[in-house]
């Protein structure tokens, strides 16, 4: 055992799984009495001290926020987005005399041993995690070492998204593609296509069952039909491009097509030319440049969720069920910014 | 005065110009000996100590490196070329134990009281800058102040480029687009147009310089020919496409074009449907996703010179004369990244 004991140490001396003790430090009452005694017993017998730096943090006069700088993509249109947080996070982060600090890392191993030299050489009281996925081993390492943190993006696992742990700020993807179709819908269009990353990725399955249940709900089409609109493709222009040519060939006759990102978006641009109105998602410098509608991120929200939660601002109140009102989790909606469409490609044609 | 004695005051004791001061400290051989022995005896009288941060950020064990980072522009385009550097250098100073720090500001004189901020909490031991530009009042107030910086940017004054307290990174950008004109006329391109923005800019004036020394050298065009072959516009896809009209419109046909950015470059090719051979500049995502040639800085390079200069790692060496050879001064050479064309535009028509 650590100088300092974890959740775990106490999870495992009360015999009981490390979310017991968590529930039994953030929201008692969902614990049964016996088991939270038992635990409580422990945390006495070992010292266990919850959350020491998120104390910090909230006390000290210059705190620093760790944050990893996100390697560059490739195709680095969608990936900008991580930099248009960055600046927004910074922007807050001054007004409120913490500190930004940055640090790269090659993997999710890699960020987890800059968690631990910076947290050891007390250079950062607290981290932003972006980029969360299935199973993410970093908030697990985080949570057990005490070591306050927020992620942008949830915790992608059903039993996870309640952990009063883990504090999160995240948009509502599927909230923003039901509104890009339902928009469409609104305007006429019935058989809207879908270009979507292929299953397994959170936040592209969240988002086409935005697009699914708008279609299911008020195109008035069958699940047969609806079955053809869709076609899954890597993210990127050019296989937003080929994917738009396979779903017309598929298909056949379309009226609009929403994407899982403006990447795929500009590749369906292209292949169409312009024909049919086309939603990417991020509403990056592209889509504002070209000019296509795009479901925009609010990511000065994002920042502002982010900060409030690492400073105590939401009041760390516990609540008596870890629900989406819960302060601990914050999703915030996204917004449609409608454009008429790229006039440079259709003046070309 | 304030409690430190800074280069003007030794200036204005001595009775000679700051730059005087600094070439005593810098590169004494350039001064005259009277002149010189008064500078000394005012150093001595002021108790002034030279660059007393750049020092220390040679012998701390884990020092901070500030860097502002830039505002979103609208067209962030060719804006995520700090975005890269900035990866750059944070991948770079982490190998190094160097810590990046990040702030922001609403324009230079915000900066320049971040900086002081920063310094004075000793949060920061050293800055690095971008987008330097003429009269730059930021530069001027880190001299003063003996504090230590970078810029990743030249002084953009003829006087001001060899300035030896002025450590500096630049791209040429001059040879980036001679390179990318001289590629298409050794394609047989003859008649090559430009669109580059409105004379002013350091970077945008240096880049038109390589075209035209190109054209006049290899394309056998006279100067009034060559006058029609220019257009200028604000940066952004749609100025880009509406003066490429222009420019066909007062030049007549075009064998190739070359712009000062990517978001010229790409307006440039929906206005001529991919007719034309196109190439950009910061060979952005853009470039890449859509598949024109581009002029590429090479940030990892501009990133190493900028760590190099600020850990004293050129060796602090005194040149007789500053040349662009002083290792105090960094020009490194871009590469035109050669790509067939926008295949997705030609595909569409």
């Amino acid at each position: 055992m650590g100088a300092q004991p974890t959740v775990l140490d106490v999870a495992l001396a009360a015999g009981v799984s490390r979310q017991t003790v968590s529930n039994v430090l953030n929201a008692p009452e969902m614990v049964r009495q016996g088991t939270r005694e038992r635990v409580e017993a422990a945390i006495l017998d070992l010292g266990y001290r919850p959350h020491a730096s998120a104390r910090r943090l909230r006390t000290q006069k210059s705190s620093t926020i760790g944050i990893r700088l996100d390697p560059i993509t490739t195709d680095g249109i969608s990936g900008s987005i991580l930099d248009r947080f960055l600046h927004a996070l910074t922007e807050q982060a001054d007004r409120k005399n913490l500190r930004v600090l940055l640090f790269t890392a090659a993997g999710p191993e890699d960020e987890i041993a800059q968690f631990g030299r910076l947290s050891d050489g007390a250079d950062v009281d607290a981290f932003v995690l972006t980029s969360t996925f299935h199973g993410d081993p970093r908030t697990e390492w985080l949570i057990e070492r005490g070591q306050s943190f927020v992620t942008f993006g949830r915790p992608w696992g059903i039993d996870d998204m309640a952990d009063p742990e883990h504090l999160w700020v995240d948009v509502d993807g599927r909230h923003g593609l039901r509104e890009a179709t339902t928009h469409l819908l609104a305007g006429g269009a019935r058989r809207i296509g879908f270009l979507g990353w292929p299953t397994g990725s959170g936040t592209g399955d969240d988002r086409r069952l935005g697009w699914l249940e708008a279609m299911r709900s008020d195109s008035g089409l069958s699940a047969d039909e609806l079955a053809v609109l869709e076609v899954a493709a890597e993210d990127g222009v050019n296989f937003g491009a080929e994917a738009m040519r396979r779903l017309e060939l598929a298909a056949g006759t379309l009226d609009a097509v929403v994407c899982t990102s403006d990447s795929l978006a500009l590749g369906a641009l292209m292949a169409t030319a312009g024909r049919l109105p086309v939603i990417g998602y991020d509403n990056t410098p592209v889509a504002a440049s070209i000019g296509f509608s795009s479901v925009e991120q609010p990511l000065d929200e994002v920042a502002t969720g982010v900060l409030d939660l690492l400073t105590g601002a939401h009041g760390g109140r516990v609540t008596t069920e870890t629900s989406a009102s819960d302060p601990r989790h914050r999703m915030v909606a996204p917004r449609l910014v409608v454009r008429d469409g790229p006039s440079v490609i259709a003046a070309a044609r």
